[in-house]
């Protein structure tokens, strides 16, 4: 397939009289598609029912006239002070019972059912109006759902839907109870009046009550999106995207990308390093301008398994952002080697976060590939270079990866109600285990938890998962690679209780977790390989064949076959021991890395990518920093 | 005294199929007593007036029938959904004003009159119905005090009873406005309406203000405790008792516990050290699987002195719990040692928390003495050994300690009112001296504020008092050992003002406190004999002979009859040689215990215990990690 | 000029028979001036309209007898209960929405007019009694504006004179969303009524309406202030000044001073050093007892630019206080230090705070000349010192400072709402300029915004100024010496948007700020000759040559004539380099100062301050630490 490269534009934002030249120039680099409209309704319905097309019927005539294809969004994420007037309630509430209020963006909560209908009304007119309209190829709904904490809402809205959700779900309070062991600290209900949302209590709430809450506000997202899709199904057969943020697990993706055509993401490598990973300072200061090396990559295989292989980058960072901490700029060839590095995971296209730099605002201190007095920024020369390699270039086309890792939403949510230790998080484990894969030199494949098929990879990482979906339990029964499950694997119930007999259900493999422990920073329990376990570990009992032991003799990781259970979470050193092992085992040939480089596997090429702030050899080739290259394979 | 062991139990959470193995099991393990109970009012009274006690019932004749004493708990730590419902305004606010809701425990205000209708009536019906059964040998009053932040609550229901209590106190606005020098920022009010809590104020409300309500606050606490006492008493022979959470400061322990018969306490060693007890990293990580190696043994010597001699702990830590930051597995052999060390101080019973593990709700991450699956957990054998060594122990009956500490809630509360800097704390301050008491090998009581019998002690500290009461002025007035007081001690009024003439005002010594200084991390107050203080540093003047001097010359200690004053806070290093120094003085000999090893004395043995991670040398013998050694003395 | 001293006193607080005695003592010592009254309202008012004005009668009188001048201020900082009761919605509100309550001080919110009503009726009250009163010889307005962090206040009150304000400055919703650009995100409001305060949205609000609350709130107290000045004027000719308190930026100051005859401050060093500036911790431990060397200087520098020439010391430090985290005594000797650096550097009075150390409520812990015990405390002493070398000294006169740094409270502002990396602030980087200059043993004169004539000096400093005002503009268009800009300078519009073309406009030079770098710490940008920049890193456009460049090429400081522009945030040994260069141009002499040594040129003499814990050689003398050396010019 062919890559090509988009931008995102504002047509609102700037002065009738440029979008010609500013359309004739992005056609000019090199860039085939223009997000626009998304935060724009304002402009389109300045008061209730009072629609302005205008604008945007020339907006997109000119983009079109350019030859460029739009991707049409829809305004939801930004309601209208007059929405908010009609509806006071729709607010969003804080986890401390603070109301969240007009003048900035997604202030709305996702129950709402009078906004929701606000949102289906305008969509349903975007949609009528530009279902046909030949140059929107595409189209998004509302941007980056969850961001700025928005998922979690303590609203009456958010109490009385998730009272009704409870409803549905246990269908009498004497069930929840039972489910839930509210026998435990006398908080039984007898009416559904009687549960309140899990905030604001003395002390924690039952965590199968916060569990539920979170099911249930993933759900009110998922709803949100279907009835913008169904409006726009109704009236367009072009492919319906959605932006998601980069990490951000406070809904299933899975479950939104399942009413969509493919899925983006927006990707801020620099911001990111900067507010959302962990790494000790410096290595946050080693790859300052680069970006952590490593996740880009793993949302990349990540949003390609939510798009059931077909994704973009929605907004990709050109230059300094605003929002983070820290801001600093990009080194020279970041923009060029992220979106190299998108291509070379699948994206289809990536879009670049903005066109031109605004001058006002919140984010007038965010980069674009124009200055704010439209003179090319250092990322609109990166464009036009990837532009130019992309025309010159076969086209890249998508290799299976030899190895996956398992990824689920509700383990997220499972491990965020209960920690057990202050730093034990779903996505820092699995990323974890992604990175120690990627050190290895392998390409990976991310899947879902109801993943079915397990045949194409040798070998497969599940750790942390809440419980084994069925269809994965009956894939793991006939693998035939190897499958590293836990830490904390298929230890609990649905509804967050601990099963009796205790779990991991695993198939063939005879392995119980009788005790857990947290350790705080400083401490761990040391591996007789020399290895050590950090945060996490499992007292294992059963008849299955030890692999390796905690110096005082514990079981570290059991089984031999197929399935091997992992007792706690290595350090990466330890974790790329273990890696390199399994892939050993089943014959799968490892790379050991020089920091900062890392390599993905498509159909016909080896790609590399430098991510270190110095130059790397990569056999014969000296590859500079924030240099890309790529080989036949 | 022959010591016995007892577990927590709750039959409401099981099948009633399985009561009578758990009882038979709980017996042939050696425990004798079983606490239960005290979360169960859902269950006891499912809605208003209609009572359901058949299954309680039957659960106290299982377990009496297996020969179990049972501990009864009056339930009123958790109120029911409908009881919420009814008193809408019973829960407590928190320090912002948010207030707190229903949905876990500690859910009510103490000064609310209505709940504590409620919780007569509960206790009532409940004393009626078991005060004279055969098996209920003992009542525990609702759980945990003050757990969960909960003696402090801004409500309207603690403002309306705080202003009843200021005009009992005070008998008049005028009254109060002088004796907390309300003229200095025109705080002055001419009735009690214009009295407000001592929250959400611009900046630092009046601190004559804040301890007054800290005394309010603390007499709620005992005024609701009472309530159920009278109660349980019209009924009942049977001792009662409340299990005091570890380090709560927040109400008056000896005032709750004059009320009572005996004290108890709830031992969670491992995660006090890791929530509560300040140590530096290493040192928490050195002590990770055992617990801070002083920490219970002050417990136990306060809730000794508490409960006037007699004491339990209610709860004793058998495995990791759920609650703290992190949460590691005790090292083999604590929970022997832990028990132990609580008959050695005085425990007449080791109750274990709890007999099975819980697989659903809050605390399903906490051991209990059975795994979920009601397998032996690894306290469970560590629990059988001791039983099987206290059946073949003589009685092990206390003796007097040489030395003594004086412990103060009031003081507390005045110091967290006024700390001056913001590491000084009253708890901190009474552990750093015992500790540096236990490193010396020396076994110790403490007293509370109002002692007036020292006697029997060669050396008394009393650092940090708020002033001196009556009592204790006047038996230190004829003491014969040595008492060393201060910092900080007798400068202030009762009301937390400054007494003029100055204080402090101690028999025989003529010393004053002229100005205090507290000091940040990273400074100190050298002393000539190569000492420091850190935290605190106070200016003295007076007559009284000077025994120890800064390197620029101020006092450090001053006195040398009986009395001493000590100027500042002194290092562990510097502590050590201040105690060893005194007890020198009055002929008690000292050791230098290796780190971690710790004695206790009781009438005939010395009991030696090693909370080290390594063996220790004690004698002839080496004492391996989690040891315990006793000999005759 | 000759000199004087002067004290805080609170006559309401003591027996009326002390007062005679008191006044005596104060002359005795050289005490000429005495504020009183500013926190007295309920003894002056203690129910509406009922006037206790006789014991303030007699205070005055006996002040005065003593030969004591009187500083009376007005008490509207501590509003009595019954004027919150009459007007319950003056009282601030947090940004978190909480209400803030009476119990403290400054509980009001200066938009309140209700409340604006309340204080003019008291001040014409209190100027038409005491206005002619030959003692009463300065006023005082209220009390350190925005301490406690009173500036902001999000209530209803504040919410309707913001809208106000809005209208008044924007005359049409429609003209605010243009200069807003509310376009983004759809902030577009139709109606005055739409518009929120910035607190509490989802995300950031939009920077223009956070920078216009900012000068909405500072109007506020402008406006606060200057009706108090209009009642006293019209009463009595006596200057008027307010106590300005240290680092705080949050309103104007210099618009204040335009209202008031003389400025005044508050001066906390050892207060200051723990809780309000940057120095890393062993830096803190070195000037523990001493305060920062050159946080005093900076202050004196300022208050007698926002005096025009005129300020004083209203509170100086005699002590410990009780406020900071924690609270130290000063070195012996640096109360005296203190108080002539204050004169060395213009202080027409230094009045230390407070006479006698209150032994009640929120301050008893803060040190006065006296102890509660009328002793003299350890300021006392030098107090007395002072005065009697103030005897035999002869007139200090000013003498101009050769550089001047430019101070500017908007900018101050822009970049709180605005600082694009966690650790940038207005107040820190001028702050780092002024410690460069003093290092290098410079006299500083601080400039306004709008300063006219640079003719004065040969340096000029204005790092971070938000724009260039007309007048200096003009002014730098014609300088003769140096002046270094940046960063910073002059990017942005009066309503913080980036301006097209872009920034700074600088007059002869031609240089533009294409992209801005936040740094986080850790990380910096290393320049050519050595140094590096920290913080803060801007990409430079132009023809304006290059004076120092970054190691990779980039343009760091450019310009040769006048004007030259600085493209980041200078560590401190490059910042001595930049300033000693800059000054070696100019042919400007500097000094390499030991560490803790500070000077000060007057008319006749050099002043020379050892704030080092340690003796410093100054030429030939040896001066101690807190030792004051002066020799003749
Ligand atoms: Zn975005
Ligand atoms: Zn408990
Ligand atoms: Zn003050």
């Amino acid at each position: 397939m062919k890559r090509s490269l988009g931008v995102c534009y504002y047509p609102e934002h700037w002065d009738e009289a440029v979008w010609a030249e500013d359309a004739r120039r992005m056609a000019e680099v090199g860039i085939a598609w223009v997000r626009i409209g998304e935060f724009a309704w304002s402009r389109l319905e300045p008061a209730p029912d009072r629609f302005d097309w205008g604008w945007l019927d020339r907006a997109i005539d000119v983009l079109g006239a350019a030859g460029l294809k739009v991707v049409l969004g829809t305004p939801t994420a930004t309601p209208p002070a007059w929405v908010v007037e009609k509806h006071p309630d729709m607010l969003p509430v804080g986890k401390g019972g603070q109301p969240r209020r007009f003048g900035s963006r997604r202030h709305y909560d996702f129950a709402h059912r009078g906004y929701r209908e606000e949102c289906r009304r305008i969509v349903r007119h975007l949609a009528e109006r530009y279902g046909k309209n030949p140059h929107v190829a595409a189209w998004q709904t509302d941007n980056e759902y969850a961001c700025h904490d928005t998922t979690l809402s303590y609203s009456d809205a958010a109490r009385t839907a998730f009272r009704e959700w409870l409803a549905q779900r246990y269908q009498s309070p004497e069930a929840m109870n039972r489910a839930h062991g509210n026998v435990f600290w006398s908080m039984e209900v007898s009416d559904w009046s009687q549960v309140d949302l899990p905030n604001l209590t003395v002390t924690e709430p039952n965590p199968s009550l916060s569990l539920a809450f979170r099911r249930f506000a993933s759900e009110m997202v998922v709803e949100f999106n279907r009835l913008q899709v169904e409006e726009i199904r109704k009236q367009s057969d072009a492919p319906i995207l959605h932006n998601y943020m980069g990490r951000v697990t406070d809904f299933d993706h899975f479950a939104v990308g399942a009413d969509l055509d493919a899925a983006s993401w927006d990707s801020y490598p620099i911001g990111f390093l900067s507010d959302r990973i962990e790494n000790d300072p410096e290595r946050k200061a080693r790859f300052l301008r680069q970006g952590d090396p490593d996740n880009q990559a793993f949302h990349h295989d990540l949003y390609r398994a939510v798009g059931r292989g077909r994704w973009w980058i929605m907004e990709q960072q050109p230059g300094p952002v605003n929002w983070a901490p820290w801001n600093p700029a990009p080194l020279p060839g970041m923009v060029r080697l992220w979106t190299w590095e998108a291509f070379a995971h699948g994206a289809e296209v990536v879009s670049y976060f903005r066109w031109r730099q605004a001058p006002f605002a919140q984010e007038q201190m965010h980069a674009g590939l124009l200055r704010p007095d439209s003179q090319p920024a250092p990322g609109f020369h990166e464009a036009a270079t990837v532009a130019k390699e992309l025309e010159g270039m076969e086209a890249i086309d998508p290799a299976p990866a030899p190895v996956a890792l398992v990824f689920d939403y509700e383990s997220a949510w499972a491990w965020e109600v209960q920690p057990q230790g202050r730093d034990f998080g779903f996505w820092r484990l699995a990323f974890a285990a992604y990175r120690a894969l990627r050190r290895a030199g392998l390409s990976v494949d991310i899947l879902p938890p109801d993943a079915e098929d397990l045949s194409p990879y040798k070998l497969v990482l599940a750790p942390g998962l809440l419980r084994l979906s069925d269809p994965f339990r009956t894939a793991l029964a006939s693998y035939e690679g190897i499958a590293l499950l836990g830490p904390r694997t298929d230890t609990k119930t649905a509804d967050l209780t601990i099963p009796v007999p205790l779990g991991p259900d695993l198939p063939g493999l005879d392995a119980t977790v009788t005790l857990a422990e947290s350790l705080p920073p400083g401490t761990e329990v040391p591996l007789e390989n020399g290895g050590r376990f950090l945060h996490w570990f499992e007292h294992l009992e059963g008849a299955a064949p030890v692999a390796l032991r905690t110096t005082d003799g514990r079981p570290a990781i059991v089984g031999d076959g197929s399935i091997c259970y992992l007792a706690g979470w290595p350090d990466d050193a330890t974790f790329d021991g273990i890696v390199r092992g399994l892939c050993a085992e089943v014959g799968l040939p490892t790379l050991d890395l020089p920091d900062g480089l890392r390599l993905r596997d498509t159909a016909r090429h080896r790609f590399v990518f430098n991510y270190a702030p110095e130059p790397q050899r990569w056999s014969s080739v000296t590859i500079p920093p924030a240099g890309v290259h790529w080989e036949p394979r």
